[in-house]
This record gives structure tokens, C-alpha cells and sequence, in this order.
């Protein structure tokens, strides 16, 4: 695999950093401080702050017992502090003194940020404006390089592989449960890592209305159609993919449904590449759903970025003027729900190539029958 | 199982809010929101608010294409938002507006509430002053009912029967990430839900003396002392325990720091009761190893409640002097780390009774040879 260069990616920051003015950008545990140092921390009841410089930096705040994290890196001056609470202010006062911050504008990310680091900043850093720098982060996340791009494919392959194995199971009688957790298994068992991108999701008939479900102990019966939405994790890299089977035979109106989503599907996947606004792919998927007669149960966005989030930049909806860029991976998971029914969703993941895309995930998208 | 209350609860704390004259609580997706709503969010790129006035409510802003969420339940107002962010505060502004909230102190979690939600919320109520409402909700969270203690039980059943399981497999040139493997799978097969706690803990010979490592590569040889930290999930609690087996023949030093931390964890889980304070349980534990002369090698504190976070209230610290109460759930779990050579740590979940403690975890805990 090839070596992540995180000390490249702190000095592109850096570079964008001057560019825009920023005194320092602050980061609390999550994955743009990953991203940024290799680092993995929880969102715990302790605060964890990575803060960088334009020309200084980066530091760490974190617990005195995490320190040995830090042993294969020189990468960050460690703040490091004890269990009393009470110590934390001082910490934070002397990691901003460190960095000579004590004025400008900072940049965090909204969706990110507790309050407790942020009062513990805005505190120690009277004098310091906090600002939106989500899209300046995500800019440096969404393209990824060959090593990010070699996760992604490994999630998908293992994704692939562990529902191959767990369709044998796939019966009628079997519920929505038993089929979350022998999928779970089998991603861990061919090679995810532990923390899933997202607990599977198997929904089938009138369930597969709704996009969000948690499995339900519901068994399958004929008719249902049954959705099933996964990914695997590897590196600390996502993939998502949704397919949906027949269980048993279905009526005139599930196969309509399920052949204008694959359409949708297929005409989102192939909408995308350089150049082209997020929008367009929204609307190329939208378009094949209306022009079925489907569009008001269409009742989402056409997809979401994917890297070390399950939903990152960019993100494919139609307000999105979000022009694509070579290395972008971004899903395509048109679906239609209809309430108290039946449900589809058919989902990809798509990379954007120098001169279009190119779909990571090569499971079968026809309406197979199971059961 | 206990039917859950949520009603209740929600009029628990319209009681409190009264009584300390706060205008709402608000609370983002993550556990205190579930514990009063019995829904599950995650913690996505869209915000999602439950709101809760002293006399109304409580009301909650959700996306849309999660509205299906609230088809079981009549407790909640939805104010429900659709694709575009432009539209959030526009929402939040209604929602406020729906409790008359034009003023007064509004309770959040620092820990749990993220910026994007604070800023929406703080930009439509201007008049609004945010204060601290951790402990106030915690206080609510901290004594289990009937139906969560026996969660917890059976979350804690399920982690020793996975442990059970998974021991056969534990021999020299074993990976710990070999075993931590298995043990997740054991844990999925023997019935904890997907999203586990936390990602169990495998960790031998130096690696254990790092109280926070991640398992690798490195394969287990004789000598080492090897710390398994695990736990199970129950209808959204957790149990966290920790075992420290011999890897073949191990150290006299090994075997000392075993025999202290097995008394440390005797005397801690001794110690508690109600009306005791959190610091007399942490006390006795840490005096134990003390006496064995390895104090400056425990370095963390003796443990932290259980529920629906695997840390949460109370938190048994030298200088956390709140008391113990009956239906309190706290990890005793005393350890010894010898940076470069070992590693011991020894992790019980006890409950508080009316008139003492009960030891919700059986597991042996002597120091057993594997491999």
C-alpha cells in the first residue's frame, strides 16, 4: 500500500491556510483529524483538540493515558493533561500561548465541533472569531489519492463478498434481523473492520418504505421486495451499496419500481465525471424515476460522498452546483417508496477517473428472486 | 420486559425544569434524546433537535425522509425539513416559535451537542442564553429502572458467554487481532447488537501497559500477560468488563501486579453503596495497589457509570464527591502498566441496591493460564 503522507497533507492545509487568512484551524476528534495524523480518538467525555497554525504546529490536547498514541509520530507537539477537569482551561490556554494565537479568525467544523472543546477554546482565546471551515476541509477530503482510493475498492470487494455469503440464508420465513446479523458477520468475517460505516439495513415490504429502517423481526413473505443496504470498513475507508431482491414472485408493480430505479441507477452512474455539477447526476438519476411516473416517491437525494465518512462531500443533490474532480467517490442510490408497500433502492459507488467514472461495485443490479 | 415509560420520563424533567426555571432543554441526536424519546439518530451530516419547554413538548426537527421514525409514537410534534439546508432555519424558527421559546436559559450537553445544531438554534432564538445541562440530565439517566438494569444483565451475559467462546482460540503465536476478531464475532453470535460499545480491546505483553491500545499484529508469546477489554450491547445499553489471562509461564513481577490489581478490584467493588461517595470507591480500590507498592503505575481512575453510554455518571474519580444512589451502574476496573514489560486490568459492572452493591459480572477473575 502506499505511504499516507500526512505531513503533505498538513502543509497543503497550511498553504490554504495563508491563502485565506486563517489564524489556526481547530479539530476535535473525528475523522478530519484522522485524516489530517493518522490518529483515531473517540468522541469520549474528555476533549481532544488538534490545532494548526498557517506556519506553526500542528499540537494535540488530549488525556495524559492517550499519550502513547502518539509514539509513532513527531508529527504533533502533545498538551498532554491529567484526570481532574479542572486542569483542562490551563491546557488549552497554554497550547493557544504555544501557537501565539491570540487573535484571528479560526476555522472549525460545525458539524464536528462539540461545545465542550469550543467553549474550552473560546474560552482560553478571548480575542479569537470562529468560523464555518467545513468546505475548506471537505476540499482537502473529497479528492482522494491512491491509497484513499485503494481502501475504498478493498471496502467494496469485502462488502461484495460478505452478501455473496449471506444470501443462501435469504428465505422466506427468515426475518429482517436474522439477515442483519448474519450479514454483519460476514463482513467481519471476510476482513471489514470492526466499526461497520453503518449497522446494515434489511427492509422488506411494506419496511422497504421506508429508507431508514432498522431491521425489524418481521419475517419475509411472498411479495416482499427486500432492500438491503451495506458497507464494509477498511483503513478507516467506507463503502455503501444497496441491492433488492424478489422474495418470491412480486406483483406487476414491484418489477415497474424496480425497473426504474435500475434505470435511474444506470443513468446516474453514467451522468458523472469531471467537470460535471453534482446536480447533474442528481438530475439524470431524477429524471429516468419521473419519466417512470414515480417521481413524487423519489423522496431523497441521489447520493453522498465516501471516505472516511459514510456521508461526506460531495454531496449529489440537485441545489448542488459542486463541480466533480478526478479521484471524487461518491455513491448512486435512487430509490422508490411506497408507504405501507413496497420499496427499492439501488446503490453504487462511483469513482470520478481523469476522464469520466468508473463504478467500484460490480454485484448484479437485476431483480433476482430469493427465497 | 418492563414496558418503558417515556411519558414519565419526559415529565420527570419538565419537573426539574420547573423547579430550576430553565425555558427548554435541547438535546441533539445521541443517547440522552433516546433515553427520553426512544428514538435512534445518528449523528449525521443534518441536524436533528428534540426540544422540551417546562409546559410543552416536546417537539422534534428531523429531516423528512426520517419521519417514518415517528409512526409508533404520538409523544413527539414533528417539525419535519426537507433536502435543502437553506430551509433549516426557517424550521428552527418555527419550532422555537411552536414552545413560545423567546427568552430564557435553554439547557444543552456540551459533550453531545455539536455546533451545527448550537448555531441554528442560537440564530433563531436571539434571546436565548445556553447553559450547561449535563449534569441536571445526567442526574435523570444515572439511576436505571427496572427495565434498564436488566439490560445491563443481560448485555453483561452476553459479553461472558462471547469471552467463553472465544478463549479456545487464545494460544502463543495468536494475533491480537486474531482474537479481537473472534470476540466480535462471538459477541454478534452470542446476541449483543450490531454497534458494540466500543471495539473490543486485545492487548498483550508491552502492549498491555498501554490502558488504550488497539489490537495489532503482534502475536502472542509466553510470558506476556494479555488484557481483553470487551463488551456487549442490549436494547441500546452496554456492559464493559476486562480480564487479564497468563500467556504461559509469566514473571513473578507479572503475577505481583495480577495479585494487586485482583485486591484493588475486591476492595473497589467492596466499597460502594448508597450515600458513598464516588471518591471512597475509587479510594479503596487505589489503595490497594498502593499497599502493593505499584501507585504510580494506575494511572487512571477506578471506573465510570454504564448505561446508554458505555461512560457516563458517575464517574469513580478521587475527586468526584458525588454519591452513590440505588440504581447506579459503574465499572470498577483498577489497573497496573509497566511501560515496555506488562499490563494488568481487572473490570467488574456493579449495580448499587438499596443496601449495598451487587456484581453484575461472574467471570473468574483469578489469573488463568491460556495457551
Amino acid at each position: 500500500m502506499e505511504k499516507i503522507n500526512h505531513a503533505g497533507r498538513i502543509a497543503r492545509l497550511q498553504e490554504k491556510m495563508a491563502a485565506t487568512g486563517l489564524a489556526a484551524v481547530a479539530l476535535n476528534a473525528g475523522p478530519s483529524l484522522y485524516h489530517l495524523s493518522g490518529l483515531h480518538f473517540h468522541l469520549m467525555e474528555r476533549p481532544v483538540v488538534l490545532l494548526i497554525g498557517p506556519a506553526k504546529g500542528p499540537l494535540l490536547i488530549l488525556p495524559e493515558l492517550e499519550m502513547a498514541k502518539l509514539a509513532d509520530t513527531t508529527l504533533l507537539t502533545p498538551f498532554p493533561y491529567g484526570e481532574n477537569p479542572a486542569d483542562w482551561p490551563a491546557v488549552f490556554a497554554g497550547a493557544l500561548d504555544w501557537l501565539a494565537l491570540s487573535g484571528g479568525r479560526v476555522a472549525v467544523e460545525p458539524r464536528q465541533m462539540r461545545l465542550l472543546e469550543y467553549n474550552l477554546l473560546r474560552s482560553a482565546g478571548s480575542g479569537l472569531e470562529f468560523v464555518d471551515g467545513s468546505e475548506l476541509i471537505a476540499a482537502l477530503r473529497a479528492s482522494k489519492d491512491g491509497a484513499e482510493v485503494a481502501a475504498i475498492r478493498r471496502a467494496v470487494q469485502i462488502a461484495e463478498e460478505a452478501l455473496t455469503a449471506t444470501l443462501p440464508l435469504v428465505k422466506i420465513g427468515v426475518s429482517e434481523q436474522d439477515i442483519a446479523a448474519e450479514l454483519h458477520l460476514q463482513l467481519l468475517r471476510n476482513g471489514s473492520e470492526s466499526n461497520l460505516p453503518f449497522a446494515p439495513i434489511v427492509s422488506a415490504g411494506p419496511n422497504a418504505a421506508n429508507p431508514h429502517a432498522r431491521p425489524s423481526a418481521r419475517r419475509l413473505v411472498a411479495g416482499d421486495l427486500l432492500v438491503i443496504d451495506w458497507g464494509a470498513s477498511h483503513n478507516g475507508y467506507a463503502s455503501d451499496l444497496t441491492r433488492t431482491f424478489a422474495v418470491g414472485r412480486v406483483d406487476a408493480e414491484a418489477v415497474a419500481i424496480h425497473q426504474a430505479v435500475l434505470a435511474a441507477n444506470r443513468a446516474g452512474r453514467a451522468a458523472g465525471g469531471p467537470g460535471v455539477a453534482c446536480a447533474a447526476v442528481d438530475g439524470a438519476a431524477r429524471q429516468a424515476i419521473e419519466a417512470a411516473g414515480y417521481g413524487s416517491f423519489f423522496t431523497h437525494r441521489t447520493g453522498h460522498g465516501l471516505g472516511l465518512e459514510c456521508h461526506e462531500d460531495p454531496y449529489i443533490r440537485a441545489d448542488n452546483q459542486q463541480r466533480l474532480a478526478p479521484g471524487m467517490v461518491y455513491t448512486v442510490e435512487p430509490g422508490i417508496y411506497l408507504a405501507g408497500r413496497n420499496g427499492v433502492r439501488i446503490e453504487d459507488d462511483v469513482l470520478v477517473t481523469a476522464d469520466g467514472t468508473e463504478t467500484l461495485s460490480k454485484l448484479a443490479r437485476g431483480l433476482v428472486m430469493v427465497g
